[in-house]
């Protein structure tokens, strides 16, 4: 297989899954009965990696509820931002996560995430970056996002928008963000592959005590960085006023030296939401998967989640019911990716693992599906 | 004025400079008897923001010195990237430039900085954000930066590109950078200037003991972060084998808050560097000044240093002296920029202060200059 770029589809043309068994996934959000001018869409992802049968149905859940948290609030009237945040609480909620509660832990045993979220209408970016003690790092980003948009701090001081370390975890406390005992945030699973790695490593440098190895501090051999190491979460949102937001949350490699920073919360890399405006008529929200420092590595693991909309006018029943038109598409190099995406005018979220056929190799194969969902708003 | 997009121009064209009263810049270093196969370029700033008349002749000094210090490199046979590492060091170790010793101090009083580099060869990259303690942060960018290309760590582990805070500051002393007391870095300038902020920013809250104010926490009239605060150095290269280097230092805003990150860390935003390929056939290395966060404020600071070059053919005096077109350019919207170029072939630097013209808005107007140089070499 060879990478592809990702290819753009219209509603007439529904995309079917590339290189994939899976059957395509089309779906038509389209109930009649919803409410008039509350609504939205949102899209879902609990990391693209490698995704254990065993594990599916955990994944599958934890993106259903993301999903529903997210609709809970559009039908609230909730802007697409605050939706987006709502999902990605859900998710680093989930223990079987790498982000938040059950986020890999660094060489020094702590867990340091970095969080980022973007707003497509005021194009406003918060990010926070390997910060340790805060159960949810995405309310920061959000926080300081909201503060951004309350413009200049006292004597014209301009707010931050990426704060990390100490600093950022200060000024989450400071802002009304609860601390969380680091010692809260590990799990079993995670404290057991600390341990697994830790021996790994040792084994690796010939550090075992009793051992009579040489040292071997560095080897391009064998990959103990497991796809499933790379797992990040994130959300794509539309609101009904047509607002786009996309945030994403990780927890970072497993074993990385304390102060790594990751693509989560790098500006232009981890999340991107832009509305339409003059000279573009789609609003786009893309949140990835993966790094884009990985130009060196022999293969490119990631995954990302898409979606883009725009106005439409119905032809039916009247032609002053006017709606969006909602593209989405999550697309992977590793062996799958777990995703989950539900409308506001939907009773429950669908949910889906998406894997790499058989024999096809990871980080050369890629995987792409979709679907297109219109939601119905009528004309001001 | 009004925001002009960059021009490119030829070297028939001389580039003259655009809405300023200072004189064209074009340089020809292109003396005879200079050294086969050794040689490349330089173009350093230390600043974009306001340069006093008095404060003039200290800002090109250390432009100066820091080409200076980029071509003893680069005629040793080092390549580009090394010796832009060379020209940052200069302008850090500068008490006048707000980037390592000497560099603003955040609301805690203390320094923290943001620097990265990125090589046009490799396109790798290599930055800390937010580190303490550390004399010259570029060298820890470029430790990280020469790391990363040794490929992996033990255990298959991915080496970091960006490392903040604590974590930045022990590996880089792991690595063999000396810690330096933060009392030694912080200058009896950037201290005064730190006492005077903290008074106008409790002036502003109304915290000062004994005056009757109502607390005022934002405001948006006055701009207490003088285009002066903006100050970022970087450094542009270009080696006689056609590769292009790129890096970026700063301590940031002063009084911002512990732990924020600006441009000058951010992949993409603060530097990049490109060589030429297939597709392209220019090498392009970049340095930027200013946010890119500063979509919401009313104006625009910033400035920018831009090298992009090509091989070319010499007509004269023999068709096999192979060339570097080296076409350079510097653009700011602050009142001011400090900049300094040099070729190996060149006895000594040039130093220049561009100014906007005057009557003229910092932020609504922009200036660009540039010039032209041309390196020999023999075809191998």
């Amino acid at each position: 297989g060879v990478m592809e770029s990702l290819i753009s589809y219209a509603e007439e043309q529904p995309p079917s899954s590339l290189m994939t068994n899976s059957s395509s996934l089309k779906q038509e959000s389209n109930e009649s009965g919803s409410p008039k001018c509350v609504g939205g869409f949102v899209l879902v992802h609990a990391g693209a990696g490698y995704h254990s049968e065993s594990k599916a149905k955990e994944y599958k859940h934890v993106c259903k509820r993301a999903c529903q948290r997210a609709v809970d609030q559009l039908r609230a009237g909730a802007l697409a931002v605050e939706a987006v945040t709502a999902a990605l609480v859900e998710l680093e909620d989930s223990p079987f996560t790498n982000a938040g509660l059950g986020s890999n832990l660094n060489l020094s045993g702590e867990i340091e995430c970095d969080a980022s979220i973007m707003d497509g209408k005021s194009l406003h970016f918060g990010a926070v970056g390997s910060i340790s003690g805060i159960k949810n790092p995405v309310l920061v980003a959000n926080c300081l996002l909201n503060e951004a948009q309350k413009g200049k701090l006292s004597a014209g001081r301009i707010p931050p928008c990426f704060l990390v370390g100490p600093g950022a975890h200060d000024w989450a406390v400071s802002h009304g963000i609860p601390p969380c005992p680091s010692e809260k945030m590990a799990t079993r699973f995670s404290l057991s592959a600390y341990k697994r790695n830790k021996r790994k490593m040792e084994l690796a440098e010939g550090t075992v005590p009793g051992q009579n190895r040489t040292k071997k501090r560095r080897q391009s051999s064998e990959n103990g960085n497991g796809s499933g190491c790379l797992d990040t979460v994130g959300a794509v949102v539309v609101d009904l006023e047509g607002n786009v937001a996309a945030a994403v949350s990780s927890g970072g490699l497993a074993m990385k030296h304390p102060g790594r920073i990751g693509q989560a919360a790098h500006y232009g890399c981890g999340c991107w939401a832009e509305n339409s405006g003059n000279m573009n008529p789609y609003s786009t929200a893309v949140s990835t998967s993966g790094s884009p420092f990985l130009t060196s590595e022999d293969r490119v693991l990631g995954g990302v989640i898409v979606l883009r909309c725009c106005r439409c006018v119905e032809a039916q029943p009247s032609p002053n019911i006017q709606g969006i038109l909602v593209e989405f598409l999550w697309s992977h190099t590793t062996e799958s990716m777990c995703v989950g995406y539900m409308s506001a005018q939907d009773s429950k979220a669908k949910t889906h693992i998406s894997r790499l056929p058989p024999g096809t190799v990871p980080g050369q194969s890629l995987a792409i599906e979709g679907g297109v969902c219109r939601l119905k708003g009528v004309v001001e």
